[in-house]
């Protein structure tokens, strides 16, 4: 009788399954994809029960996403995996403005705004915040002519595409700095606000004790010609959820004090390699 | 301003934010989870375009997933996964019959049938094949009044789950040994069957250039008090496909020739430990 397969030699078969692909981008990636799923399965002694329980869970993900609603990538997000994948790819130096994720809500087009203009309609509800400050390059001379994309929720913590009621054009905008590099927008101060839980995501983060909560950020996407673009967000230093952001997006150097009304922010932008 | 988080640090707090679960199991699988998941994009350098790739292939997953067809499964399945929990969970030691995978066509309760009788109907038109062989514990004792449960395709590569036409209670049976061990089955030359290729996973094997065949095998799961059950396949030594399972399952140790319509085969249980 042979030797029982080792589960070493069982992977090498399955790696060696995929060598065929005219693709070796695609060779690369799911040969590193079948390595840590097999690591994974042998380090946590995975039973079939939990197996099937993890099938289960991915399939529930699945029917739970549709155009509207896509649970794989708070499922992500969750993880930390979508914020890993900004890191990954924005890879800024340092002094440069630190990224963080992107988050399904951005939409391109946002009206055009003179500076000192506000995203809110006239008569919301929200507390008025003016935030400015400078956009300079990497080696500290200031840009001009540097265009910001603003996006946030409302004061009832949703963006305008998730309630039909909202004029769709509020709560965002893009500005473009003066002579001088500097930048001024008008909005209302952002709030707290829930990811969804009513779904597989959400019954995993109540099954680990964790809270489904975004600490009060504005998202800012900043962009400059030979310069590197930067997708961030700016955070209020008075949100009780900064050290508990569900999705894992906040940088200390992110964090400003809003409660005054006045905030100020510089970005800084790495040069195109 | 302070340095950039490092993709260690934000690891750490991904798995920080489990430590609160009242489950030690469920931080321990996530944990390994997340760690992988992370090394994975760090050691590829996924781009978002990729990572978007993935999040829409997960969701077609799962979208063509519903109560009679789980395409999650056979991702688990053609990624090696599924052969590799076997792997982990049956753990049988040298000497004792090799598992494979369980796949998704067992149904509990299979009709009892006295030695020699066949699991196929009257007139089916497959080649008539005897298997026989004795089920021996690890320390070479014949085992009296083991059960051998047997389920196999049709001649058309179908499991009868799978075609309403068929009677489901044929092409599989629940076979005891005799007082000295023995066993004998009467069947039909198993035959190789494509896995499902008309959703996400077949695109994935198309573009991986990996063929969709199982190589031809009988289904057995034996048990016997005092001893480990062992779930398998017995392979027919005739298949084009035994170097190109789709799934991972086969093992040198599991082939036999079936060209004669005789077969012989010995079972090997590991007592409990």
């Amino acid at each position: 009788m042979s030797p029982m397969m080792s589960t070493d030699q069982h992977l090498t078969e399955v790696l060696d399954s995929f060598s065929d692909s005219a693709n070796p981008r695609l060779i690369d990636v799911l040969g590193s994809l079948v390595k840590h799923l097999h690591s994974f399965v042998i380090e946590t002694g995975l039973t079939r029960e939990e197996w099937m329980a993890g099938i289960q869970f991915l399939t529930a993900v699945g029917h739970m996403s549709d155009d509207n609603r896509q649970e794989f990538i708070l499922l992500s997000d969750t993880l930390g995996v979508s914020m890993l994948v900004e890191m990954v790819n924005q890879c800024a130096s340092d002094g440069a403005t630190e990224p963080t994720v992107f988050g399904p809500f951005y939409v391109p087009g946002a009206p055009s705004r003179e500076m000192g203009d506000s995203v809110a309609p006239e008569g919301s509800k929200g507390k008025k915040l003016t935030m400015s400050g400078v956009v300079r390059s990497s080696n500290g001379e200031p840009l001009r002519d540097a265009v910001l994309e603003v996006w946030q929720v409302t004061p009832d913590g949703l963006y305008a595409v998730q309630d039909p009621s909202i004029d769709p054009t509020s709560y965002r905008g893009t500005y473009r700095t003066g002579d001088d590099g500097t930048y001024e927008i008008v909005t209302t101060t952002p709030v707290d606000y829930q990811i969804p839980t009513d779904g597989p995501v959400g019954k995993m983060l109540q099954a680990t004790g964790r809270p489904s909560w975004r600490p009060a950020h504005i998202h800012f996407m900043v962009s400059h010609p030979a310069h590197k673009t930067v997708i961030t967000h700016v955070f209020d230093a008075n949100s009780p959820y900064l050290g508990s952001d569900a999705v894992f997006g906040v940088r200390d150097s992110l964090i400003v004090d809003m409660s005054s009304g006045q905030a100020s922010f510089d970005f800084v932008l790495d040069r195109d390699s």
